[in-house]
Order: C-alpha cells, then structure tokens, then sequence
C-alpha cells in the first residue's frame, strides 16, 4: 500500500524536544466574532478578572478573558514536563489505509502514550503549575471517564499539590481502577453526586438513582474549591484556557505535517466539552479564519449527548448545580443528564464557547454517532492498527473511517487527520459488554429535549 | 539538574524507522560454553529438529537450535509491524536523578508504549509471522500476567491467526479486564488450570485450591497445540528464540547509546523466564564475551521465586505437568508452585538456559527483592517519572534507585541502564493493595525448596 510518494513517510512523524512548541495559540485572536463573555448568573453582568478569582487561579483568569493575544508562552517548567510524554507522535495509518482499501491517507494524532491515557495532561501540568506559582495548597476538579482526574493528580504529584477530584458516580463504579491510579499519585476520590457537599445532598435528594454526570461534579467540586482556604477549582475541558494548553496538539500536528510536505484536507475530533478538538484544530483553524488555507473540521458527539447537533446556541449554566457562570454555548440544557452510555468524557451537555461560536458561525461541522457503530469501529481500528482506542475517541475513528470509505467510492484521495486522544486500558467494562453483544444505544427524545431547554435560565436580551 | 553536558541529551533518545535493527542478536553465537540442549524426558537424548517440530513451528526450531549464527535478518513484514510501536524510547530520568540526589545518570528503556503493554509483542508478532508462513491455522499458549496473552492476540488478530490463551488463574481472576482485552482482539481465554486438557485435571485433582501458575498453563498449552491439527505452541520467555526476537530491545538501547555518546556501567533487568533480560542485555554481553568492554548486568527476581538466588543449575522439567523438554536452567523445581504474589509474569520456576549458563560462567549478578520495596519504589517512580510501571518492571526500579542511591553515597557517577519492560494499567488490585496497606511478602522456606529440589528429575551424568 506504500506508494513511491509515500516511501519518505514513515509509520510515525516525532518532532525532536526542541521542536516542541514555545508559545500556546490562542484561536480567539483571529475570531472576529469573539466568543460571549461568561455571565454572572445573578446580574446577568459579564465576569470580569475580579468575579473568576474565587474560583480560578489568577493566572488561569487571565487567560480565560484573553481574547486578542494570540501566542502566549509555555513556562520552561511545563514545557519540561512535556518532555516527559511530547511531542506525542504523528502517526500514518497505514494498516487501516490497506484494510479499507481507500485512496484516502490516513493520519491521527495519539495522545495516549502518558499514564493519564489522554491528551488531558497537557491542561493538567499548566493548571497544577499555576496553581503552585500562586502558593495555593490544593485544587479541586471533576471527572467524567477519570481521563482527567488522572492526568490531574499527576501534576499536582509531580508538584506537591493536594487534589480532590469528584468522579462521576457511573464512572467511579465501572472504574474502579481509575481510582486506584489516582490514589497511586496521591489524589482523593469521591463519587458525584455526593453527600459531601451541599449541591450533592440536593442532586441525591431530586436524583436519588442518578449515575451523576459532569454536571453535578463540577457543582461539587466548584463548592469545596470556594469553602476551603488555599484551594481553587480547575477543569478539564469547556474553558478557553484549556482550549488553550490543548493547541499544543495541533500545533505539533501541524509541524510534524510541514515537516513532511503534507496538508490536510479534512480534521476530525470527538467532542465533549471541546478540550481535544478545540486542541487538534487550532493552528488549522488560524489559517482558515485568515483565509490562508482551507479545512474541513468534524466535530463528533455521541447521539445520546448531542449538543452540537440538536443542542440550542444560548446562555446556560456550567453545571447542573448552577452554582457557575453563564456560558453561550450550544447546550442540551444544565439539566440533561445523557444516558449511562460509555463515553464518560463526552457526557457533557454544553460544549466549549468558542467552538460553538465557530460552528455557529459555519467553520465547522458536527456529525452524531450511536454507541453500537463507535465500538465496531474501536474494535476494527484496534486489531488493524494495535492500539486500543478511548471510547471517546472512538468517535473520531467511526467518522474517519466513513470519510475513508466514502473517499473509496468517489475516488477522491483526501488526506484525513483525527485526533486518537486517549486508550481505552480502563475501559474494559464497556468493551465487555461490546465483547459480549449487550451494547444498546440511547437517544434523547425530542419531547425530553424540549422540556430541558424549558430549564434555560432567562437573560437580558441585550447581552444575549 | 542537567549539567552542561547533559544538554545536549533530550529526555527521549528515538532512533528513526531506518534505524531499526534489520536483524537479531544471537547471543548464543559468540558464548564459549553454549547452553546445555533441551532433553528428551522419556531417552534422556538431546532433542532435535525432528523431536521438537510436532510442538513449535519449523522456522522457530531452527531458530531454537542454532547457536552458530549470530545475526538472523528480520522479515521485511515483521519490520512493519515493529513500526507500529517500535522504536521504542530510551529514556532519561532526568526527574528520578534529581529526586534522588544522586550523581548517577539513569536511562530506561521503555516497551510499555503498545497495548500488550510491554516488551512481549516483539517476539508475539515474530512467532505469529512464521506460524502464518508455515500455514498453520492457529496458536496455543499461556500468559501469566496477561501482556504476554495480549501481545499474541494482537499478532494473531493482525495476521488472521487463531489464537487459544492458557491465563493462570490468579491473573484471570485479579484481572478480567486483561481477559477482555485478549477477546476484543479476537483470542478465546481458559483459567488455567483447567477441566479442558488431560493435565489441568490431574494438577486439579492433586491441588483443588491452586491459584496456577506459568508451568501449569504451558503443560495445558502444549496439550492443546500437540492435539489439534494445524495448531503449534507458542511460548512469549524462556526458549532462546524469544531471547534472540527480544534482542532488538538491547539493539535499539546500543544504537541510541552510540547516538549521544554514552556507555552504560550497569545494566539491570527484571527476570521470570529472562526473555527482558536476554533481550535487553543482548550487544553489551556480545562485548563483554568478546572482551571488548565491561558491563555489570543484573537480574532482579522476586524474592518469593528466587529460582537465581536460590535454585538449583540443573536439568528441570520446563512446564509443572512433565509434558515439555528437560532443560539445564536455574529451577526451583517444576513441582514449586510460588506463592500469589502480584508480579504474575516472574512467577516461573526455572530460567533462560542461555541466561542460567551466562550467570553460572560469573558473567551475571542476580538479587532477589521483596514485593513490598518493589511496590515502594513502582509508587515513587510514578510520582517522578508519570508512568506508571508494571509490577515486573518495577523490581528492575527497585534495583536501580538501590544503586542510584548507592551512587549517591559513594559518590560515583555511574551510569545505570535498566528495563521498564511495561505499564502497571492491568495491575490496580496490586496498587490497591499497596495503597490500603495489605501487601505482604511471602518467601520460601528452605525445607520447602528442598522439598521442591527433591523432585528434579534424573539425567544420565553424560548429559547432564
């Protein structure tokens, strides 16, 4: 299958160290309709540095409300820590190209080679690192697959940081050696929701069988990082600031594509709270926004959290607890609480603000996919190409996989590029049930859709 | 912590695709006294091609039996395969040195970096690829900890190859999730003892309560292989092919040495069967044979099956149930069932014979080390290094920070090399132990090995 013009691209593109990116890209620079500001919830006023330092880490603030720089510095003791597992390799499916039997060629970006199993170490070490540049004692977070409560409680390990992280309850319960790692770097864990906070006592009292969902967990974990003296809340998706620390993928991504003569044509990510595709896209979408180049982007969800593609554009709450700010986004409703399905990481039911300005803005599309076609597709990619894929990212590789197949039936010899974000070595219980055909797929009515966004708050016209 | 003239050495050293060793080491080549041939059990007559072809495939007894070549081509399609996750990194642990204050320079190299999650899929696919040239239907074998299991499922569902796994019990049981990962690519998996081979009933019989080991399932594996048409046994340790496919590990560790200008002092691996160790010390035991350079190489083996430490160099059964070959190894005794600890793959009664002749001409050390201080140093390595090690890996660990602290004290400024030969992703109930407090460490007594020692079989003085 390796053609003449292929022979001087091998099976993986490595940048050496000190090709490793110097700067972050701040997509936001080259939006011209900037993402909406964060809304407090109270005044419907938007939050400036002053109202996000209760919560956020001062530097992490100022990164969060900056909208017009476009590069911003990695610290040479992150850029350190990356040395660790980055740059991550830019790899040829070759197999899968073979296997299909399609024109197209094939790439993906692996995160996964870290012990945190995702591409979520990369916010992890920048926020832990600002948390400690601040002299704060601990942070707190959420966690969905337990991808980021990992990558978490590694930094703040490798910095002597305390790290309380709340997992949601279905994930805890399928994943009980996520929390093994996680206690193995030093980390606390509790099932969310639960009677450890104020928020969590209500949920379990209105929910008393709920599995939890992001939503919940960041109420919990926003509330202990506002009670508790010398902590602040981070997270792990959603934020401008994670967007942020994710480029670096795309921007390895794209070195790696220059360093070997090769453009893209279409970009595929899954997508939850947007951290992984906001990461892959952002030097491509730069190009796109300045009309330099052009690009494709896909972002996939699951059909049973189907923000993008059946979600509304409007301000919503953070979470489920509304104890966060307003955000605009294309949400399903704070209240939505998705199917037990086995992509714990894209049960989010809002989805970052800047990507849903770009694709409201028509830079991107979104396709949803049913459960059943992600793990055939995981399955596929796992025996042809040997590497056990993430759920999550598994969505990505269905929509890959159709690209390629419809590729071989026009003919068209497209070059594909998807984010592989993460492993799925602590997702066997899905897997099982994948191995042993009980996987069924749920979809959120229409009418169970409306009366969540029944629950959007209300406001102002003006600001909205 | 990095000097000066570190600065020119990255955290990774990777050789490039082209740079992948095109063949293998025969390390019996150039050794004086060759390992001792495996034995008929019922003449007490070295085995040849004949004797040895119902059981292994025919290219793999060749490989078996040759002791002259020193170097044998790796098969372009192996080579490909090899690109999937090879080259593999060698490591700086620039973190761990500073950690430990010590004036020693630490390298790893690091197979964890593939699904199988280890060093084993390099001889896995080798195996795979010659059973498929030979136009067999499938492949039997065992697995202890499982990686061995998961790395010829993964070569078998590449090539389209049947594969039946023999999985000691004690894994099966501690981890379901390695099982499933074994049928996601396609492998049927039977706890081992079993009910389904002439042999697991008879160990079952005489031990009901036995949590299994390697020898017991090898027994099952070869049963199966021997009386099904178009099938061969495969064995991931031991034998000395598996220790000339494991060369390219030592291979790619030598190249990338001779890249940044640097000799290793002291080469340390953890060994069960030896197949990390041989592979690992593979072309610095070359020198050493040939009086070109010194190393210090050391085997690192649990102290609860010390078959270095404390066995016996003596013609041994290979497998619990008396089906396979004699071979002249370093054993505890075919019958010595070790007790449950969590390092499954170094559960095995014998060694290497290559290894075993090696260490009895004094050209090898060996230590035995508790499960407790190996668990230590798996959870300090993990803080510093982000990965988190496999139990196996973790005894080799163990040893290095012993002589990085030993450095530290002396003042010397050796430099280690050791074997992270994989992750610890399928190994949580252990860190779960560890974490709650409840490992315990259980040697044996020295009534019990002579017990064990009473059983090794009697060979005509000529032979043995």
């Amino acid at each position: 299958m390796r053609t003449a013009a292929d022979a001087n691209i091998p099976y993986k593109v490595y940048l050496t160290e000190n090709e490793l990116p110097r700067a972050w890209y701040n997509v936001r620079a080259d939006m011209k309709n900037k993402p909406a500001p964060l809304l407090n919830p109270g005044t419907g006023k938007p939050m400036g540095y002053d109202d996000l330092r209760p919560v956020f880490c001062d530097e992490l603030v100022r990164q969060e409300l900056d909208d017009t720089t476009p590069y911003i510095a990695i610290p040479a003791e992150i850029r350190d820590f990356y040395k660790m597992y980055r740059p991550s390799p830019l790899v040829r499916a070759y197999c899968l190209e073979e296997k299909l039997g399609t024109p197209a060629k094939i790439y993906y970006k692996f995160e996964g080679n870290n012990t945190s199993g995702s591409h979520k170490l990369n916010s992890a070490i920048a926020q832990a690192y600002y948390a400690k540049q601040q002299g704060l004692k601990g942070v707190t977070t959420e966690t969905g697959a337990g991808q980021w409560g990992t990558a978490l409680s590694m930094a703040c390990a490798y910095l002597g940081l305390d790290c309380r992280v709340y997992m949601v309850k279905c994930s805890y319960e399928q994943k009980p050696f996520r929390r093994e790692v996680m206690r193995t770097y030093g980390a606390s864990v509790t099932p969310s929701p639960s009677a450890t906070t104020e928020i969590g006592r209500k949920i379990l009292a209105e929910h008393p069988d709920t599995t939890g969902s992001l939503g919940c967990a960041i109420s919990e974990a926003v509330e202990v990082a506002t009670h508790t003296p010398g902590y602040r809340y981070v997270l792990g998706s959603v934020l401008n600031q994670v967007l942020l620390h994710q480029s670096v993928i795309g921007l390895e991504a794209k070195s790696a594509f220059d360093k070997i003569g090769v453009r893209p044509d279409v970009i595929i990510g899954c997508a939850g709270g947007g951290s992984n595709l906001g990461g892959l896209i952002a030097p491509f979408m730069r190009e796109k926004l300045r009309g330099e180049n052009d690009y494709r982007f896909i972002a996939v969800e699951p059909a049973s959290c189907p923000s993008f593609t059946r979600g509304k554009f409007a301000y919503d709450f953070c979470d489920t607890g509304m104890v966060c700010p307003l955000a605009k986004m294309y949400t399903l409703g704070s209240g939505f609480i998705p199917s037990a399905n086995h992509a714990g990481g894209l049960r989010y039911h809002g989805m970052s603000s800047t990507l849903s300005q770009l694709y409201h803005d028509g830079y991107m599309e979104a396709r949803a996919v049913e459960q059943t076609a992600v793990f055939e597709a995981a399955e596929y990619f796992a025996r042809v190409e040997g590497i056990l894929p993430a759920p999550e990212s598994s969505h990505a590789i269905r929509v890959a996989i159709d690209e390629a197949i419809r590729c071989r039936e026009t003919g068209e010899e497209k070059t594909i590029l998807f984010g592989l974000t993460g492993t799925g070595y602590f997702d066997m219980v899905a897997y099982q049930k994948y191995n042993d055909g009980q996987m069924s797929d749920t979809i959120p009515t229409d009418e169970e859709l409306a009366a969540s966004f029944a629950g959007l708050p209300k406001v102002p016209d003006t600001v909205a």
